[in-house]
């Protein structure tokens, strides 16, 4: 059984604040990837129940970033709250591909992809998607012509 | 007169810290784009003799950012100054490319590509690069068969 | 007719993360600040509201920090939900003296006191509090011995 | 040999930016601590030749936190290098605090007390401080009559 598109859709809230701002008035642009990141984190956790941290620290899988890219729509303020859709884009042998767009106001903000490779922790070498949580994963995979 | 190329490279040193860094060691992914946007910063005080503090609230110029893109290739440490090399590879009617390059003990960590746009700050109105300093930035521009 | 104590006490719930973690493993010292003062905003948003960013932005009103005082007492670690409960503690002419105390499973993780001052936001002259809110502030000020 | 007061006082310069500052145009209240606790990692460094992450991943020496007080008594801007002294005031058996004095073009912005433990970094069990450089820490000990 394959979830189907929405299934796959998971979104993530933030509340922005004042200390998101800088003197623009909006949130600073190095913030933006924290939100996304966070974002990410999050979907970890709702996928298969660990965060990073845990990840790490309890089952040495490290998910070190080797690629982010964003573009910027509209500026994010603390006016409303921002949801950041995060979607698994791409799967590898051991590296992951989300999607996340960030809206405020059902208005797009940014938009960006972010790719994680797998790495044992401690050792930090590259294993494979590890088979614990290969399937759950898997089955978030948003197919583009689905 | 045309400066060489490598009078264009203006590079940053940021000192990286115990505070930048996660639980795997390494400065958090999230820390990057701070870096890198840091030593942009910078290459407007440098080139310019204002940074974005200035140009934003006495100037009236504001700096949105449109695009990010980094990618990562080794981690970031507080073992070794991390040298950020801003070259400004493109310039638009009114937004500005700049690649950044950071390394740290003479090996690549990441490099990315960052664009800018120019705004009338209070307005939030896009504008044409500032006649002020428009020569002083053109200047800058890296041709890459030069 | 007063409130009592107990509905005075507002928690505001914190999610630490990977990205708030140093190498220790624990929320780097300088986030705890941080997440009081997130606690804080919160605690505006909840009495009058409006957050930190209305008050300013749209109200004139600024609320800088002239004294902050933190005990820490245990690590705060992403394994658990970060309680911060805040109590308006003391009220002067122009200035608002908040306890926070931050608990992580029941167990407490830091405590500290924080005081703001009223100003006008543009000029930066300091104000006395604002008539508009002062007696729902009033209204949340713990009486010791009540 | 003692050294005299003048040899103890550490100053660590700090380049405040945009991206440290908030809406009101001014450093965040919780950048004050982050600032403040960069100039104490850096008078470890200046006085035993190890930062916070050397001292805890090549020797096992934590150093959390278990205190912090700062009173601000100007804003922090861009406009100025921002000088942190900083000076060891109390020795414990296994504690150590400071007082932090942040200045900007001379004028004195805020001061703080900040008092770390010594514990063994893996085991998180409380310490004394260690003899390798026991001496050299206590040479630094600002002696209020002196």
């Amino acid at each position: 059984m394959v979830a189907n598109k929405m299934d796959k859709k998971f979104t993530h809230k933030i509340h922005v604040r004042w200390s998101d701002c800088d003197p623009a008035k909006i949130a600073f642009t190095g913030r933006i990837p924290y939100f996304a990141l966070e974002a990410i984190d999050a979907w970890w956790e709702h996928v298969i129940g660990d965060d990073w941290y845990r990840l790490n620290l309890d089952k040495n899988i490290g998910t070190p970033f080797v690629h982010i890219t964003v573009d910027f729509r509209r500026p994010v303020t603390p006016r409303h709250i921002l949801c950041c859709q995060v979607q698994l884009v791409k799967l590898g042998d051991s590296s992951v591909r989300f999607s996340v767009h960030g809206t405020q106001d059902d208005q797009l903000c940014f938009e960006g992809e972010f790719v994680e490779v797998f790495v044992a922790a401690q050792e930090h070498i590259k294993i494979g998607i590890p088979q614990e949580f290969k399937e759950r994963v898997e089955s978030q995979l948003v197919i583009e012509n689905e």
